[in-house]
C-alpha cells in the first residue's frame, strides 16, 4: 500500500533494536484516512476468505481491525489482556510472550462472541515475532473457531513471525513490509 | 439515536451495582455498523465546534473516537495507561480514579501530538462518574490545547459525570443517556 509506505519512510523512526515508532499516525495518534485505507485494502484482499468475525488484541490492534471489520460489514471482537468485570467466570484465555514489553501478557476472549461457526480474520497492527496473532489463533481454536486468514498493516519481516505462523495454513497479508532495520535507516520491501 | 438505544435494550444487561454490560457491541465485541454511526452522530452534532483533534483513553474509548475522527477528518490521539517505549521521555501524566476498576490509573499523552493549537474534542464510550473525562481535558490544558466538547456513546446519568465536566463550560453529547439502573432494568431518558 503505497500511501502507508510513504508515510513510514516519511515520519517512521527507527528507534534501534527493532523498535519501530509510528505513533504519529498508527500507535498513538491515528489518522483515520490512512486506517481507513489500510482497512480497506485488508478487506478486499480476505474478501475470498468469507470471514464473519475479526479478532484482534487490545490496544493498537483495535483501530486496524475495526476499520477491516467496517469494510467487511461483520463484528470485530478485541481480545482483553485484564479480565473486565462484565466477562463471563467462564472465558477463553491464552498466555503470549511480548517482545516489546518483556513479559508475557494475557489475552482474553468471552465464548459469548467467537463460535464454532465463526470464520475468523485475525487483524492486528504488527507482525514482528508472530507471537500475539499466534495466541488469537490459539484463542479462536480454543472456541472451536476456524481462522482463515492474518492481516497486518506492518510487517518487521526480520522478526520471523511468518514462519511462525505458517504451520496455521492460512494467507497472510502486509501492508507494508519492513525488511531490515539494523542500521538507522528503515528497509521496505 | 435510536438504533443505539434499541440495541442497548435489547442486548444490554444490567449487571447490578450500576454495571452495565454491552460487550456484545461495543465493549469486547463491536458492532462496526452501529460504531460508524455514533462517530456520524458525534461528528454531526460537534461540528460547529471545528475541532482539530479527537482525544480519548485506550481501551474502550479507541472505536468511537477513531468513528468520529473519521466523519470528521481529523487525527485522533488515544492516551495510554502506560507509557511505551517509543514515547519521549517527557511526557504528559495525569492521574484518574477508575470506578470500575476500584483503583487509579494514569493517563498518558506525548506532546508530540496535542499542541497550544489544537482545538480538543474528548470522545469516550461511557460518561459515568466523568473522572476519566476530566483527566482527559486536564491532558489537553497541560498541553495548552484548548477542549471544545465532549461526546459519549452511554451516559450513566445517576453517576453524576455531567455535573463534574460542568467547570469546563463545553457541550457534552451523549447518544444515550440511562438514568436508572437501580431495579432489573435498564432505563433511557
Amino acid at each position: 500500500m503505497d500511501a502507508l509506505k510513504a508515510r513510514i519512510l516519511k515520519e517512521g523512526r527507527n528507534l534501534g533494536g527493532g523498535i519501530l515508532k509510528v505513533d504519529g499516525f498508527i500507535n498513538h495518534q491515528i489518522d483515520p484516512v490512512l486506517m481507513n485505507e489500510c482497512g480497506r485494502e485488508l478487506a478486499h484482499r480476505f474478501a475470498p476468505a468469507h470471514a464473519t468475525k475479526v479478532l484482534t488484541a487490545e490496544i493498537s490492534g483495535i483501530a486496524p481491525a475495526l476499520s477491516t471489520a467496517q469494510h467487511l460489514g461483520i463484528p470485530v471482537v478485541y481480545a482483553r489482556k485484564t479480565r473486565p468485570i462484565t466477562m463471563p467466570d467462564q472465558v477463553l484465555l491464552t498466555i503470549a510472550p511480548s517482545h516489546t514489553k518483556h513479559r508475557t501478557v494475557e489475552l482474553i476472549v468471552s465464548p459469548e462472541y467467537v463460535s464454532p461457526s465463526d470464520r475468523v480474520l485475525i487483524v492486528d497492527d504488527f507482525l514482528a515475532t508472530g507471537q500475539t496473532i499466534l495466541g488469537l489463533a490459539r484463542l479462536a481454536d480454543a472456541a472451536g473457531a476456524a481462522v482463515v486468514g492474518i492481516g497486518v498493516v506492518i510487517e518487521k519481516a526480520f522478526e520471523g513471525g511468518r514462519g511462525v505462523l505458517a504451520p496455521l495454513g492460512v494467507p497472510i497479508e502486509a501492508l507494508a513490509i519492513i525488511t531490515d532495520m539494523s542500521g538507522e535507516r528503515i528497509v521496505l520491501a
